[in-house]
């Protein structure tokens, strides 16, 4: 058995996972990123944790290589970190020469979404098709494009920042510089923003309500009230909606792929902002018009890679739109394959 | 010698140049396209002529395949096509059987502005890359893209339709059918909206006498005004360049491509578009500021290109925005070469 080391570097916590090449998830540990103690301390702790999973597996197996998934701005050719938001301090930091190091195994540094890219496309809702395009809706949006079976890091690494294309000129300013990023529409921490907005025009009791109620008002708060009923948490996920049915018009236009996975937490909601995001992809881009699918995937649980079969021959193939599978497991399963990718293999499939 | 033929089939004029494999333009013969007798009859004349110019180079080469770049959706897959605002009544038009049939040599079809990409990146401003980003602003804006030496054609042919993107979400309608498609603002037809609506505002009144004195009052109209000083003209040539820049920021931040080459009758306006173009772009695209090139692009005549250098070893490789260099000849260099890679080729360059 070969197998190979995922790992998904976040702010808050540090998953570490092992993974047969048949795509088997052996082990997982979660542990606390101890960010405030600082890049090297964090290092040492991960390649500690890596060690150990490793050796469990070492005597039946052999180690390819540890892929490591990150939030930020990474140098693909240098493989530094060079700006994380969730990891102040580690500016420039060399994480993969660092690791190797100290593991003496080869390492491959990824953005955390194009390592979710990657597992949704090895194994998760993308696994039918050589080319996709993952969005992921956490605290911020991201984004990961593969090409015939490999991601497309761009020409710095940097490529897939999905999150910071602009649905609205003059719409909230983000924290990248812009203004009107889709980031600011369709991620947990905007949905918080929108929230405490319709609570602060006073439209909105039941928020205010919840608000005041729960020290941790958060997006997932103000899903469950729209499950509940809620207008204006409903209203709120219908915005999300709209913002995602921008961005993917123009993705669709742009890059005419099979597939469209969208992850990450705020995915959850599927049920709330999926029918005003398909009401608006259909509007706004001619190319879904002319590849569209039948609406089931609106109405069901999203998962429409389940249902999917080869277009019949004679007709032409249609795009999809569906939620990821792997959940927060996809970052691992995709990290953990890009490393065994490093031993000549050409496809992530 | 081994040669190519390109096409390149407009509305108005019929453009065929036969192009060495060593990127010579060995002869080029421009006709009117006779729209109004039909499909049947311009493919017969397109077929003809092809037929000409080839015979004039087979008793010293051979021919190795010809390449037709038309503006419209084509079907890759099946070598039609599916729509074009220039050509009605050509609507699922099997272009590549029936000249194949005709002609017994090896067809490829493809978008104008994919062809005008191949070119480019063939011949022209993206010759150093290997990927690449061509938009095209003509009568419409049309986009291409490649990826390490190949057209992205997407799952059905349709990828690359960057004219409609959106820029503003309640902007102007588009032909398209969504709203605040770039086309709607960096377009020949949309600077000539742009100028009937300042007319019509009372604000632009040499605007106003050109369009009274010029039966053919067109987007060369007004960038001569524009050039001549007049603000009202200036005027739409910054906002041509504000939406070029919201365009770049997205297109940067997502694909984070080495080159971005701006072609297309419009692109000859450069130096009235480019400064506001560039600073949208710097404002708008975190990853674009991560990789900017010094300001010589936006100063210089566009060509950016001819100064290129690979980066010294250590330094980071920097994001260029520059101008087409091959003209209206793009697509007609860009179809040949496509051709030429049904032989093997792996690579445009």
């Amino acid at each position: 058995m070969r197998f190979a080391i995922g790992v998904d570097l976040g702010g808050t916590n540090l998953r570490i996972a092992a993974v047969s090449e048949a795509g088997e998830l052996l082990e997982k540990i979660t542990t606390a990123t101890r960010a405030a103690t600082g890049p090297d301390a964090v290092i040492g702790e991960m390649a500690a944790a890596i060690e150990e999973i490793a050796a469990k597996f070492r005597s039946t197996g052999a180690l390819l290589g540890v892929g490591i998934g990150v939030a930020g701005i990474i140098d693909a050719r240098t493989g530094t970190l060079r700006e994380s938001p969730n990891l102040p301090g580690w500016n420039d930091y060399p994480v993969r020469a660092e690791i190797e190091r100290r593991l003496k195994a080869a390492v491959v540094l990824e953005n955390d979404a194009n390592a979710a890219a990657a597992g949704e496309a090895w194994r998760g809702a993308a696994r039918h098709f050589d080319s996709m395009c993952m969005i992921t809706l956490g605290t911020g949006v991201g984004g990961g494009l593969i090409f015939q079976g490999r991601v497309w890091q761009g020409m710095t690494g940097m490529a897939g920042e999905l999150g910071h294309i602009c649905i609205n000129p003059k719409g909230p300013r983000c924290g990248c510089g812009a203004a009107g990023c889709v980031e600011q529409y369709a991620s947990a921490t905007a949905v918080v923003r929108m929230a405490r907005e319709a609570i602060a025009s006073q439209g909105a009791p039941r928020l205010a309500e919840a608000a005041s109620e729960d020290a941790e008002f958060n997006a997932r708060v103000v899903h469950n009230l729209a499950v509940q009923g809620d207008q204006g948490a409903q209203e709120i996920f219908r915005t999300v909606g709209w913002a995602l049915g921008v961005l993917l018009a123009d993705l669709v236009n742009a890059l005419n792929m099979p597939v469209y996975v969208i992850g990450g937490g705020v995915s959850n909601a599927w049920a709330s902002f999926a029918p005003a995001m398909f009401e608006e992809l259909k509007q706004r881009s001619f190319v879904y018009g002319a590849t569209a699918p039948e609406d089931i995937v609106a109405a069901s649980s999203g998962d429409a890679s389940a249902a999917w079969k080869p277009p019949a021959s004679g007709t032409s193939p249609r795009t999809l739109v569906t939620r990821a599978l792997l959940g927060p497991d996809a970052g691992l399963y995709g990290a953990a394959r890009l490393a065994m990718l490093l031993y000549g293999g050409t496809s992530l499939r």
